[in-house]
């Protein structure tokens, strides 16, 4: 038995999907640009897996550009908006714990001569609307702001972005990765949010690694009126051209089938809460541990801090089969930022827990965990 | 049956990558990034395909870094070398038949201020080695000429490039979009064509779509000495930063496999030739042909013009499950510039049919195309 509770970094994929993609590899191979049957078949794999997700996200198929995964979505994003947007500004708003394929990113904006805000966070990892009003000024170009943060869960107010936006006169354009949200966060809706583009990612859904997608309110076409982004990568009419090569047909159609085998958002929630409730009771039994996360976080994600150093945590843990992270996964284990900006100490971030859950996790994962965590603590402590 | 002779487009999967994706799904889900035992496997499969595919290519697995794809990879080779080289010079030279992941991104290239020279080809789709000699000076910091043209089969003079760049005393980093070569072009090796970047792709190889790579000579490393290429995406740490974002493990792991299936390049390469004979004569037999790739091209394409418009001979041929394209497929049916900068006439483009070979093909394959070519220009001659 594995008792994979890091859910965050990854998941595992789903028959649904591993079904599919080995019909697009057998049966679907043919190059979704070309003009006869072959082709044709491989191209309406791609419709229906954008049906799907598109369907999925609550925005029309049209609006739904795949992408090669959540990092190149969160740059095109970026970097495509900044690019198009230059003439009307220079200052670009995010939050301080965007994952890094923003926060390097919007560095790399820096260095090309953007102003980028970096709005700060409280203790529950949360910007504040007050700085979020006061950051957005005319010459703001593109807010983006996560609308669940990856390592501890805190649910940010995305929603209040295009009001901030419209108060300031701001012609910003306002983007989201929901990389961690998408099919987890009730009401992600990008209109309900009032969002112009929203990243995903395939792989956090239990579909395969090699796809996500960017949504574009309105759809994308070159020389076009509507959101303004500019491509990345050039060459090639694929994905309207925003992002051109030929489509890595396998992966969407595999993320096409897990985003309809997801279990309803909505309807899991109080689940997936009730199984948080009991990580939590059981972790304030064993005590002597800090609960990282805010009482209102995303119940998928829960950060702790053990008093014991990350590391020989893990791996006493995962020499058990339980499975955890101290972070990002990108970051391979480097220090967190986003507690270091959250104001943990450095004791709480080196002693840094991220526990992620799915619609699979069980009681018994969580049990074992516990009892790990809990042996882990006596163990390593009198190491 | 079907005939499929569009092996330029995309190819069908192999089973032994078909097989390699269904274990990486299945198992090796995990994330590489992640540091205990389920993301190591993901990793160890990662390396697996590093050496599979290096091997084939006749590089170090340090030197080779993967992509989403072709595309991404010339894409880059050029945006990446030429930010990173940009104070050295402005001029980059390419040839005026390259694939549009070159040609389009050296045009991006031109808006942000670079000089792109695009070598002339004769009527062989060929630059000529003087030419490169005039072209390239001080001030040059990129050539990038591909080794097989992806619509006419031209092998192009790569070889020469590194002679002309040291006469001319260029810091000029060498780049070659290799993706209609690799596996198939003998004698690739990119040390032996002494080129610092070279692309290459998964899909053309009877791998899945979405996996490519960039051989970088010396291999890369942020803020070090070596081949000066700056990535294009931001955030986390895979493939040594040049490529950050969650790696699409089945993919690559699809595309180790698949290159280590190839045959032996060399020794295929005479039955393709034979092939490519047997075609040449049937269609020198039906008569009213024009061949447009040169007698010493790559065997694996031959480019025709059958004297009927290409579109309604490709929907005849499809009728009979005959596959073949009237030019590259990222071009989705689109005029062929490689044609027109070739110097052919309109009517000719027009009529033109690119037929390409995996060592999959057979005779057969090429008697129904033959038989269909030539039914296919009486029946649309009498409509």
């Amino acid at each position: 038995m594995e008792y994979y509770l890091d859910n965050s970094a990854t998941t595992p994929v789903c028959e649904q999907a591993i079904t599919a993609m080995t019909d697009a590899l057998v049966r679907g191979w043919g190059n979704p640009s070309s003009l006869y049957s072959k082709g044709v078949e491989a191209e309406e794999l791609l419709s229906e897996a954008r049906e799907n997700v598109s369907a999925r996200l609550g925005c029309r198929s049209e609006e739904l550009f795949f992408t090669s995964g959540g990092t190149e979505s969160n740059n095109i994003a970026l970097l495509g908006t900044a690019n198009a947007m230059r003439r009307y500004g220079r200052r670009v708003v995010i939050s301080s714990t965007e994952h890094s394929s923003v926060d390097e990113t919007a560095t790399k904006l820096e260095e090309s001569g953007f102003e980028v805000i970096r709005l700060k966070v409280d203790g529950n990892g949360r910007i504040s609307e007050e700085d979020l009003y006061r950051a957005i000024n005319k010459n703001t170009v593109l807010v983006s702001v996560m609308a669940v943060n990856n390592e501890v869960g805190t649910i940010q107010p995305v929603k209040e972005i295009r009001r901030a936006v419209k108060s300031a006169g701001s012609p910003a354009i306002i983007h989201c990765d929901a990389v961690q949200a998408f099919c987890k966060l009730p009401l992600l809706k990008p209109s309900a949010l009032s969002v112009d583009l929203m990243s995903i990612s395939s792989h956090k859904i239990h579909g395969p690694k090699g796809a996500g997608a960017l949504y574009v309110k309105g759809g994308f076409k070159k020389d076009r009126a509507g959101v303004r982004v500019s491509p990345r990568t050039f060459g090639g009419l694929q994905e309207s051209s925003l992002r051109p090569g030929t489509e890595p047909v396998p992966a969407i159609v595999g993320f096409g089938a897990a985003a309809k085998a997801m279990p309803n958002t909505e309807k899991i929630y109080p689940r997936i809460e009730a199984l948080r409730d009991y990580l939590l009771s059981g972790l304030s039994a064993i005590g002597g541990i800090t609960v990282n996360s805010p009482t209102d976080s995303l119940p998928y994600i829960t950060n702790i801090s053990t008093g014991v150093n990350s590391e020989p945590m893990m791996n006493f843990l995962s020499s058990r089969k339980i499975y955890v992270s101290s972070g990002s996964a990108c970051a391979k284990g480097h220090k967190s930022y986003v507690l270091s900006r959250m104001g943990l100490s450095d004791a709480e971030i080196s002693s840094a827990l991220r526990i992620s859950f799915s619609h699979l996790t069980t009681t018994e994962d969580v049990d074992m965990l516990l009892q790990g965590i809990e042996d882990g603590k006596k163990s390593i402590r009198t190491a």
